[in-house]
């Protein structure tokens, strides 16, 4: 224990650049790097402390759905912070009682109870923990193009190559092909002959040779996230949830990335009419300005609930500032109109996108649903070979790293995985911002057409 | 998906039992009951709708350590609202640069950078995952009497009954006893000549059975919380610190509960000298008023994590509205004295419960270092059997329950597990507030002595 300085130099953007490089460390990267000091943050935009200013195509991690720094947002964590920062789970409290009613009135019409968490790791982990609690089964099965979390149980669920990173998987994980209707994974070239982008034949043949007794739930992300914007094919969730209830088997829809708004709808099963067992979230639900997750279950769970004890629990349960952010957030948004203007702009920007795709021959796909969008792009557009390898990185992935440094030098905010771009800013962007980010895009995408062959 | 209700009766506390009765699911426990609803809080009290008052003598859950509503820590959180609530992690921030430059510096020596989370299961989480990557080695060391966190790895960690929970272990897990004086597992009747309460002599028993090249880390609570406040004695950490490095083993000490002050220090480790190659922590870090954990490592693992990436992530890593709200309490601990205050009264707690002692046959051990205070209660001194078995619970645990109830009808927040009553309240409690609090204990503990043979 060394002696704690009483003076800091915190504005100082080298100071905090130092610190960052040797005694901050980074999610999922090498240490020592100086970063860009950011320094505050509006709306769609965020600036840094040289005074450039960054549009935020991506929404930080797809969670800012409000944009940062919502007035409304930030006055109900001021207020709540005012009033009760904290207080036990098991407590009775308004604003974790009020944000559970209105979970209760958004989900779909099965779903009527919510456990909150700080993120959607911990919301996936008490999922899976109920799923076999409840069925008395140990597999869960889990498609490859997903993310799951960073925890335990969620890393190996996680199909990207993360999951190579646990070094010791959860047991009883099992394998399912993703509804990649650009790449369909059998060499079909029609989804509508390709069990795999049907859902429920391709679940059912993997259960014949799994034992379908032995199989607590399925999850999925309803729409995939960071493994590429796949949005699966209409009837594709019908029937997965058909071959479950044939089974026995849960099923949980992870939309930690898709929910609140993301694709239009408040849980993007809300398109298909699907009634999934449990649905996770996280992210949208408060833009993520305090940590917060939920695990939300049937009201078939709950009543099995009433006798059979929790299978979890975190100090941070339910954790009252959060809450109340969650609440203003998902009022603002109902207030704003928010899921209707996201669905106008999102079709909106795939009808840019579609322009861009006349100029670039890059573009192989656009994909998206609300303003959930991506392009994947291709060295050639017949033979879809992709623009980067499955997941590169480094020199590999160097066409898609030069992309995005060109676009954050012209104060465009991108990310992507393997080749595809994600374009989800927050859904309340103003079609000026838009139609501005576009532009640098249209820009950047030149940096692609040079690969292309 | 269903229509948003605009108005709810928000104040209406029956509504708020309702609410929290039909949708809220809590921790650990069956779903239904209508709780304790809590509208206030203020340093070591809480208060309910019904305008009741209640002395907090665990500080929630271990976590108030500078109690509710400490102004500064609210001050910070309104502050940094205001500022910026949300970035991406890998985004330089003040906040998040600063909270890092000040665990650089209260940690021990070693230790020189940190990975925040928002929890103490994540930080449990990462510090395996990045134990086994970076010894190439999958088992993990933890002991029965622990309690790591609910996701899948360290539920499985977890030695307390509800690591039965998991029902797919993460696997790799190794169990070694624990240093639990007063009932000694080897039937030795002297700490002094028993292995396991020595630490070292016990883990090399057990590396020669498993082989210690197989072997990534210890992981322990320094002072285990939850499972019976067992502080081990002088020599122990050291020793297995001394077995630890022989083999190249990582030592993982867990103070989430034990950290940031509650032992009288800022990490447990301090009062014994000894550096852990990897530290957790959450709660005390800001009295949990906005969700926070953190990893911290020694610099021989950050010097490696700058050629190997760090194998983990979260979206909430480095939030800068938890990070702003760790150094506002940290700040307040330091102006305000709060390490010594703590170990005084600490202190004068246990002369207290010594003098308690004397008029209540069912005390049978009385523990602690700091705030860090428990008493474990016996049928019989000469036999110490246990007031109520191990882990029991509903009508085995009757007269541990009975006492509960006892203590909050009288206005005092108490817990219990096994036979254990925590005693940890805030570490800024007035000498007043404590004297009132334990006047109550004394009442209760007539509820225990009815027990005694
Ligand atoms: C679909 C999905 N699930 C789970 C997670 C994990 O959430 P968190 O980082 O909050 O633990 C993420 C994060 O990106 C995600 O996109
Ligand atoms: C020693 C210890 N480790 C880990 C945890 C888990 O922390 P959290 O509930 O924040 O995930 C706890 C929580 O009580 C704890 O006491």
């Amino acid at each position: 224990m060394s002696e704690l300085s009483n003076e800091y130099p915190t504005h100082d953007p080298e100071w905090v650049k130092d610190m960052h490089a040797d005694h901050y460390l980074q999610s999922w990267s090498k240490q020592g790097g100086r970063p860009r000091v950011i320094t505050g943050a509006s709306g769609s935009w965020f600036w840094d402390s040289d005074g450039k200013r960054y549009l935020d195509f991506q929404s930080q991690l797809v969670n800012a759905n409000m944009g940062h720094q919502h007035p409304k947002i930030v006055q109900a964590i001021k207020d709540q912070a005012d009033k009760l920062c904290y207080i036990g789970p098991a407590m009775g409290s308004d604003v974790r009682s009020e944000l559970a009613a209105i979970m209760n009135e958004i989900t779909p019409p099965n779903i009527t109870s919510t456990f909150f968490t700080t993120g959607g790791s911990a919301a996936n982990e008490i999922a899976i923990r109920l799923a076999r609690h409840k069925t008395g089964r140990t597999k869960i099965i889990a498609r490859y193009r997903s993310y799951h979390g960073a925890t335990g149980g969620t890393l190996s669920l996680t199909g990207d190559p993360r999951h190579h990173l646990t070094r010791a998987d959860m047991p009883g994980v099992v394998r399912m092909l993703d509804p990649y209707t650009y790449r369909l994974p059998t060499g079909h070239t029609d989804p509508a002959h390709c069990p795999v982008a049907q859902g429920g034949p391709h679940l059912e043949e993997l259960l014949m040779y799994e034992n379908p007794n032995t199989v607590a739930a399925v999850i999925l992300e309803t729409v995939v996230g960071t493994n590429g914007i796949i949005v699966p094919p209409d009837g594709y969730l019908q029937s997965i949830r058909e071959t479950c209830n044939k089974y026995g088997i849960l099923l949980i829809c992870d939309e930690v990335m898709a929910g609140f708004g993301r694709t239009g709808k408040w849980f993007a099963v809300d398109h298909w009419g699907v009634e999934p067992d449990i649905i996770t979230s996280a992210k949208g639900i408060n833009s993520g300005y305090v940590p917060l997750g939920t695990m939300s279950v049937s009201q078939e769970l709950h009543d099995w609930l009433r006798e059979t004890p929790l299978p979890g629990g975190l100090t941070y349960a339910g954790h009252p500032l959060a809450c109340a952010s969650g609440i203003a957030a998902i009022r603002a948004m109902q207030e704003e109109d928010t899921l209707n203007y996201a669905t106008q702009m999102g079709a909106r920007m795939r009808e840019e996108l579609a322009k861009l795709a006349e100029k670039h021959p890059s573009i192989g796909d656009i994909r998206g649903l609300g303003m959930f969008n991506g392009i994947e792009l291709v060295k050639n557009r017949e033979t879809r070979e992709p623009l980067v390898p499955f997941a590169a990185k480094g020199a590999d992935a160097k066409p898609m790293s030069d992309m995005m440094a060109f676009a954050m030098n012209e104060g465009l905010y991108l990310s992507f995985y393997s080749n595809v771009i994600r374009l989800t800013p927050p859904l309340n962007i103003s079609e000026e911002d838009m139609m501005h980010g576009l532009e640098i895009l249209d820009r950047t995408l030149e940096i692609a057409d040079r690969e292309c062959v």
